[in-house]
């Protein structure tokens, strides 16, 4: 016998990243607390006959109420922003909070707690540092890690970001100390503005140009060093957006070779190319996002590296820059590449595409794809309570249609957006309803959730079960006469 | 509300491939209907507190009542074999089901489901086929497969068992075309004999020299010749007990570059080496296997891919000839190593050894351990309803105490063997009690299940989702002028 | 001062494997006797200016008077053949002699010498070894080697050909203990098999089919398969007409780990695609050849390992059997492929081929022309006094004009033969004069030898300095518990 | 007939890239203009019987008369260094001329100019680029590749060496599209900066924690990254003293991937190993040098890779600072690492040791050493008249005693230090005459050469020939909107 539920999630297909399998899911108190053949009882009880009853997804890159190092905000706050994220099947997100120069961290987070608090699912945030004063390193990150902040992201391209090797041994060392992961953007600066400089001296500004200057070598050069860097101090580190084919098999390798790295890709990669930058007049400037969009041979190989276990997660980089003068052309319209934000929306896309084209096309599984968009995440980031249906999670649920198609529009993107990097895209499989901690936050298209529903959680130093220690042999005492260097 | 259960586990930690949570299960009719926080009723309620509620072991490789080609039969028949498989924390088993040459498929099943009758736990068999003659591809093997016995095995090494390269096309193109997997036990044949000969002649005959005569370049070459077998006519292909550290990277590589390929090692690669077949007298005998124990070197290689991915499973190769005149000494006691029955003991051995050394010793995860020895195996052998804790699942579970350290003993092997080659190891960790369908097979170390209370259970074919075809460029129309050869 | 010569070399641009320099060769009775900034003197002096005098050609892999196991005798015997070899620019050749089944070794070299005889160009054998008895083991392959016929070649594919693993063992160990270099024709023979009988199931029989019924992972794993059983006894193995980029990926990797392994490519491999199998009529047949030819991007990979050193040679494998009933067509003009004599002609055609769309359009430095096509020969299989322009050295010696470019027709091949495979392609490059041992063979267009004129050359054991053991851990007396198994 | 010759060597054996030759050689006006069986004639005769005749070796690698960028001179000039050199068996030498900030090309030049008149050998200069401003870049670099100077080393690694990546990119251009090489010290700074930190903050600053201050890691990430700046312009580049594994594969593979990438290992790393750095008191101080000294498997890689052609070259990185306060103890005797002049001696010993641990132990072949310490050199920096044996060549030529046996002692090493890190070592093989244009430079220990006998000598293009350009995406126009970046 089981105590009454406040909700039962009954009839469908349950999948997780182990199994499928029919049955209900029984909630109460906003956490899951049976999942069984049949579940009697409910306050409420939904249908999900033909349905898929999956975790709800953990978006674990996007860029909400954040001003850029330029100076312009994202079109999301984190009302618009999770609403669209959860119209994409999220039922919780992690978006970045970021440190301005000479800024505290404590600052950073009271501000960032205030902009979270619209939010009608549930977050939490990945810190960027751009400023480790001796203080940032001693106390600041320490108190951000106690109370639940326990991923740090550094830049490694961009002036105003890039920390330079010896800022991100001291972040990856202290992170490590305290359990925190550090993720990062790879990209070589010096590479990247020698080849604007190039570019600029032969009047290669259009927006097109914009992937040519950042080039493959760029990203591929800036995530090996990254790697040694965290092989050094023996620290975790997970690599964002990676883009190259190049990238994702260093990323392959240096995992085999016992180095404790994480890392993801997302669907621009795999959906989009370099060409749809040369789209007439400034229109290409919606597709401007670093790392920069590829070509078709990168898309396949980085399907076939999610496909085979490169990458933890696909996440969106949703960085929501309107292609006007809020946004994208807040340097004026008809301004050289450098001068056009970076960044596209698509965290309501991320899941149906992922699902779309991976599981419909066979690509992968669905057991893949709750991994890839939610388990692993979880995992990786410390979050205990979500990204799997089992006893005691807290009741983040989406419940997919597998079978509806539909064309991607903006407007379906519920986001404050002008533009979908995917518009037209035909997609099958659509999140029908979302919940978050048991709460219906979409049903059929329809928003149910209250501005400000959701809640800030506090996640767990990174899991390091099963990855022992690289061996550096210089921090090996039997091979750097007995020092410790940890 | 749900149903009463017959059986409620409760207060435990429910260890997945997926999650560890705390948690009860709720059984009924054999089948898990309910994994709740809290289940209230139960006919009977098993106390799981300080306890790890896992899925029940699945044994994918194991020789039970089974005559090898020289004519010794196996010590262990499906009733000792099964018992000793629950007491080391396996709730079913997939033996093999051995054909003689000129016997049919069919007869070979109706002798093996006489045996299998006794079994206390469910099973299943892999068929090894020895003789593929015509109506065994068309008619024997298809009757197999519709009956759900969906993997068979083929030798490459030892004479009266080698079906050559052109059998093994055959038996993978058949295989493939039903949605059965192709096992291999990877091994250059003309190699061993030329090592053979070459110790004949030198007169170096002694237990240890068996390690010497199967050269790892034999298992090496092997491997990868049957890769590039299956990879020519696009068939699954399962490696049993890999040996070596360039085995594991040709199933590692050839994995990644699209072939679809399974492989497993086996504890006693990990726990002893050549050494140990060097003992005093014919003690090394008793370690005589193949492929042959290595050297540390190795354990250490195998160690690092088993945490890294590259084995679905840990698997027993139980292969119980007692060191006496109805084993392996069939052909005297004082005779040269070849004619010494190959294999040893282990099928108790499995889980606690892959437990202590690999979770207690932080080498591993709880959720890989399960993987490794239980769901991996019944999602790459379809075994649809075994293999994880889900509703609907067969209530196939052992409930382990994780702390309890043991050393091994012979007799607590519950086998019908003479000695085991993990004799006085220390162990932590050991499977208390062991559910098969609901109903408890042993407890505290006692056997509570009767004979022939296991069933013989049909299997699914092998699940390719995810896996897109190799592209063989003669396979590809647009590269062979048009002709369809699969 | 130096003695006076027969003939001077003056005038050219002397490139060796080493360097380009101007110079003057200088010869007497046969030999280089010096090589120096001006020659006076010479009974005959021979104007270089604006000419490139190299190392002679030494073609390794050529079929001369030789039956095919299928009965076919090639269209050149050693006077047509020898011939067209000096017009492609080679002053020596190592044609095969192959046993038939039952003959001895020694009945096989004299009925060589007696064919040999007619070469106006110096000569020696690969001898070629279908029937590996206990007395051509341990009596006639030393007295082969003691005759200077160091290198013995045996097949993988073939079912008359094919010696198994174990003949290979046994071959491979015997040059071994004698200083002799095995060569291996890899084709996995079963796969052949296999997919003839699949091709011909269906009625896929026209010669295109050919190139599908061998494919590249036959090839693939035949290599790996040979290098392996070369690594188990730790001896040199040569693979000859490397055709796939995997065959060639495998040669380098081993190279590197230590195996004692040459290999080579051909032209055909370079220049052709299957496509051309694919010609009106019977005209592909034309182009059937073993292993068969591939597609552009294995051209493309081929090119990519000659210039960066994974092949020692580029040899023609010449193997002139006429589209004529008396070759290709022996079994009847509409045959299905596999009754078509496999081969084509092109030792005519090597040096050109490779100094045309190698040197000529900077695929390789001409030191790598050199070494390709004649130098590396000469060291691999111990052709002590040719292949380099140094004192003492045979003044076999070829005159090229650079620039000359012509149409390749099939009568200016100089063979035996009714077409040429790579009729009407537009080559740059001639050797203009060819000495053997100072003698002119060719000039300017025009035989200037004597039949009978070339003569056997013994050869040297394989130089292996530099070359430091494979390490098989079961052949290491610390591992193998002190078996000495060599 | 041939010109009577100035000098003429008679009965060696001629030992080159490309052969081992009994044979003369005939020396005229200070160049090779005979290599011949016999030479009659010569007003010198020189007997080599017994002896090896090899091209004089060419020491790309060293540190003369050069100021370190902390202020200390080191202990050799152009007159030391060269006799040192001369007695080591090398007949020229390319020490660098090393940019101080703020100073021009030109002025840097005119001052080595006045240093390198004082040598006994032939020389040139790499120029070191500390400082490249603007017109360093347009003007002066230019004006150096005119007048010979065709190699730029630019640091990774010192604060006041280091350029950048971007710094990096713009030499590496301006050598490109001048024809010039460009070589590089890699070590990653900040590691080595991070490491100096940490270990200053734990009191670890003896010697031996030099060794632990630069790791591996720091060296390989380098090697990497510069690879990946010059794939991007598409420039050459050379990597000095690779001391690591990681390293040498990363060149390995890179060089097969198409970089034009070439690189060199030193004595040093194949015979010492960070526990000489362990000496009792100070003496650890004299194996200071960086990259550091590292373990005995790092030992055996790179002999390996010696053997396997990874290193065109193996040099000395000379880098004489005597043990005493005019070198490494400029900032006193009992100062932490960081303040010991880093560098070791062993201009003398390169080719000795190279000989006695790789010739006479079989790692690697005569042909093998004369390329690894001449003619891959003498290719590499366009020493377009030196580092052969051959007509027109400059007779620079060393006379090697194969057999000679002898104990290392600093007194022999003729240089302007005291002491050497070989001090003590068994060494078999010993140059007996070196000559530099003809001109006997040593002889049986006694120096023959006058002060400033040696002449600067101008230098050649990098030989691209066989290596087509690295194929960037960015930088095909048909993948970048038909920009051309280069």
């Amino acid at each position: 016998m089981m105590a009454d539920f406040d909700t039962v999630i009954h009839g469908g297909t349950i999948a997780t990243a182990d199994y499928l399998a029919k049955g209900d899911v029984g909630i109460k108190d906003g956490r899951i607390v049976a999942v069984a053949e049949h579940l009697s009882g409910g306050d409420q009880r939904i249908d999900a006959g033909g349905r898929i009853v999956m975790p709800g997804g953990i978006e674990a890159h996007a860029h909400i109420a954040q001003e850029s190092s330029s100076g312009v905000m994202t079109a999301d706050d984190y009302l618009s922003g999770s609403i669209s994220a959860a119209f994409g099947g999220n039922s919780s997100f992690i978006p970045f909070a970021a440190q301005q120069r000479g800024q505290s961290v404590d600052d950073v987070l009271a501000t960032y707690d205030a902009r979270g608090a619209r939010s009608v699912i549930d977050y939490s945030y990945h810190l960027i540092i751009s400023d480790p004063r001796p203080e940032v390193l001693t106390d600041e990150l320490p108190r951000a890690f106690q109370r639940g902040v326990t991923s740090f992201k550094v830049f490694m391209t961009y002036d105003l970001m890039n920390l330079g090797d010896g800022g991100m041994l001291d972040i990856l060392t202290v992170a490590r100390d305290h359990g925190a992961i550090t993720m990062v953007h790879a990209e070589n600066n010096d590479m990247v503005k020698w080849m604007n400089k190039r570019l600029a001296a032969r009047g290669l500004t259009a927006p097109k140009y914009h992937a040519i200057s950042r080039p493959q070598l760029a990203e591929e050069e800036a995530i090996n060093r990254a790697i040694q860097l965290a092989k050094l101090v023996d620290a975790p580190l997970f690599i964002v957006h990676v883009s190259t084919e190049g990238g994702a098999e260093i990323v392959r390798r240096e995992k085999f070779n016992g180095a404790k790295i994480y890392a993801e890709t997302c669907p621009q990669y795999l959906a989009l190319t370099r060409n749809d930058l040369d789209r007439p007049g400034m229109e290409g400037a919606k597709y401007i996002c670093s790392p920069p969009l590829r070509g078709t041979d990168t898309q396949e190989a980085l399907w076939h590296h999610v496909a085979h276990g490169t990458f933890e997660s696909v996440s969106s980089d949703h960085a929501p820059y309107r292609a006007d003068e809020t946004g994208k052309f807040l340097n004026g319209f008809d301004v050289p590449y450098p001068k056009i934000a970076n960044g596209m929306p698509g965290i309501a896309m991320r899941l149906p595409y992922l699902f779309s084209e991976g599981v419909v096309k066979g690509r992968i599984t669905p057991e893949q794809f709750v991994a890839l968009s939610s388990t692993n995440a979880a995992k990786t980031f410390g979050c205990a309570t979500k990204g799997r249906i089992a006893p005691g999670m807290d009741a983040d649920i989406a419940i997919w249609n597998p079978e509806t198609t539909r064309t991607v529009r903006q407007q379906d993107q519920h986001d404050n957006m002008d533009y979908s990097p995917f518009e037209g895209m035909q997609i099958t499989g659509v999140p029908e309803v979302v919940l978050n901690r048991g709460a219906k936050i979409v049903q059929d298209g329809v928003l149910k959730a209250a501005e400000g529903q959701g809640r800030f959680f506090a996640r767990q130093p990174v899991d390091l079960r099963g990855k022992p220690g690289f061996k550096v042999p210089e921090f090996n005492p039997a091979q750097n006469f007995g020092a410790d260097l940890r």
